[in-house]
């Protein structure tokens, strides 16, 4: 996508280094940051310079091709790689792709990983294609978190239906939840969406249901960080609230998510791992004051302690449908595995 | 309650005078501000010095009190402090109490006006009694916003039964939605239960559904800005999403309430006017820095709107009961009516 007329994607490699959008000082300042070893990779996956499913597995086949070029022991690379997010499905996929392929040699590791990352753009670009035809012009879309180009290389998921029905000449309006603790709804949905000229309201997480209850709201649209066998899927924390909302007031509820997104050896959300992150993050938020300097500021009462779950699992029974870039599926054993398994 | 070792009302009046804790200041800094003239009481109604639906009413009748004692017009101060916040039903209440006391001398004003702040607490002191039995020791309970005493003249509703329960050797973990955008759960509900020493934990608004799904919640409990005649209760924004979770995992959902915050000639939710309020609310957010100063920092991305609805309408189906200091009822116009309207 173009940010201020220039075409990006947010993780590409060049020789042996990787860049990326850092995402962290994203909206108040775009910049890209370049990394030549792959610990550093993976320190920017674990302090979320580059999030997001897609865009992390990119990332993490990123770095297990530059541990090769390194001359890194690739066992120990992969291990290092695989333990900077345990939620999200894609980073073990692409990791396994690139370590397996860079056994032949590192230039072959290098061309996995490059495949791989534009196979997430062909996939992000077809979910759009696809899922457009189930949003009409005029649409009130609610979405959560970011599943945008940010999180994707390029297009997104949640949000690739809303680029390309825009290319189709479609006009929508999304509602973006905040998605607190870190807001990447307000900061980097907003910011998105800004650059795309595509009108959108910022709302706090809290008020989804009364703008549903309202009428306001015509389909919810979300991303995922991994979708079990069963059509179970974990997303950002808030996603199983909105959920539960949508179902209330029979309003669809799309799950987005390109096939690599599917763990089929994962029978249910129950399996899935859900990561706790620091509390620092609920407690603290970070923004520029009405001069532009950065400051860090205490939101909450000094000396209480706070929880924060990354991520929840939303039950198939209330998902609608789930958009990937293989077809609309039923969130159902038999329909997933016959789309996914059987169609490789 | 008691702050540092002393015992505070949340709002009183002394000769002229009416005295308030600065509940925006909260947590931060502990603070009592006083106002000489109700048109400086109508502002902090406004600009929520004070906050919470019984504290409005308490500062709304010692305001029309003082309008007497300033001899100014008592038709034109009614009218003003009125206009003040939309939604809270104590507020119309006191204020028309403290009138009609008035128009006899300004001295029955000032009577009024304390007897309802009185009255405000033993209303509260009951719901915490009758409150209390719903919960046993080692009840993991939820709550949304605040409606501790810091809502209240004192002791608050929702959080009534929890000190009350305290008093009585129960010990209860609280969960505290933080309650974007203004934080009052983070900010004010974490701060009284740190008073009373009550263990507690401050989760983001979209973790709630999360922690009920892993039996984490036994029980949900909130106050009331207002309830219509048919158990439809106005509560602070996201409220509905807690009810539609809860109502979803089979969790007893209660609002805590005095019979004041009944609006028996409001048929339903559909005609409770719910107050919009800035965008600033959502887009900045306020705090100390580590150096302990004061900073508003922008959140969200620059540019980008925001809706802020301050309240949502929770039906009455998806409400257990109704915790009041006339007994706990349920949520149906026949016990509402039998209940409050028999019993005056």
């Amino acid at each position: 996508m173009k940010v201020k007329g220039k075409h990006y994607r947010t993780v590409w490699m060049e020789g042996q280094s990787v860049f990326m959008i850092e995402q962290n000082k994203l909206p108040f300042t775009f910049e890209i940051v370049e990394y030549t070893d792959y610990k550093q990779v993976c320190n920017a996956i674990k302090t979320m310079v580059v999030r997001g499913a897609g865009a992390i597995g990119a990332a993490a086949g990123f770095a297990m091709a530059q541990a090769y070029l390194q001359g890194m022991n690739p066992e120990i690379a992969k291990q290092e790689i695989n333990t900077t997010r345990p939620t999200a499905r894609n980073l073990f996929y692409t990791t396994q792709k690139v370590f397996e392929a860079g056994l032949q040699s590192p230039a072959k590791a290098v061309k996995m990983a490059q495949f791989l990352a534009d196979e997430n753009v062909e996939q992000a670009r077809s979910i759009g294609i696809i899922g457009s035809e189930l949003f009409k012009s005029g649409a009130r879309i609610l979405t959560h978190c970011n599943a945008g180009w940010l999180g994707f290389v390029d297009y997104g998921s949640a949000l690739a239906p809303v680029y390309v029905g825009q290319e189709q000449g479609k006009s929508f309006l999304v509602y973006a939840d905040e998605t607190r603790p870190r807001s990447q709804g307000a900061r980097l949905t907003a910011w998105e969406l800004s650059q795309a000229e595509i009108p959108h309201v910022i709302i706090p997480d809290n008020s989804a249901a009364y703008l549903m209850a309202k009428g306001m709201i015509d389909a919810v649209i979300v991303g995922a960080d991994r979708i079990a066998s069963n059509g179970d899927t974990a997303n950002k924390i808030g996603t199983l609230e909105k959920a539960i909302a949508a179902n209330y007031y029979k309003i669809p509820f799309y799950v987005a998510a390109p096939s690599s997104t599917f763990d089929l050896n994962c029978p249910d959300g129950e399996s899935i791992n859900i990561e706790q992150r620091t509390e620092e993050e609920v407690l603290y938020q970070t923004g520029p004051t009405k001069d532009g300097k950065m400051e860090t500021i205490l939101v909450c009462n000094p000396g209480s302690v706070a929880l924060n779950p990354a991520f929840d699992v939303t039950p198939a029974s209330l998902i609608t449908r789930i958009i990937t870039d293989k077809g609309i599926l039923k969130p159902c054993k038999e329909e997933i595995f016959d789309r996914l398994e059987n169609n490789k």
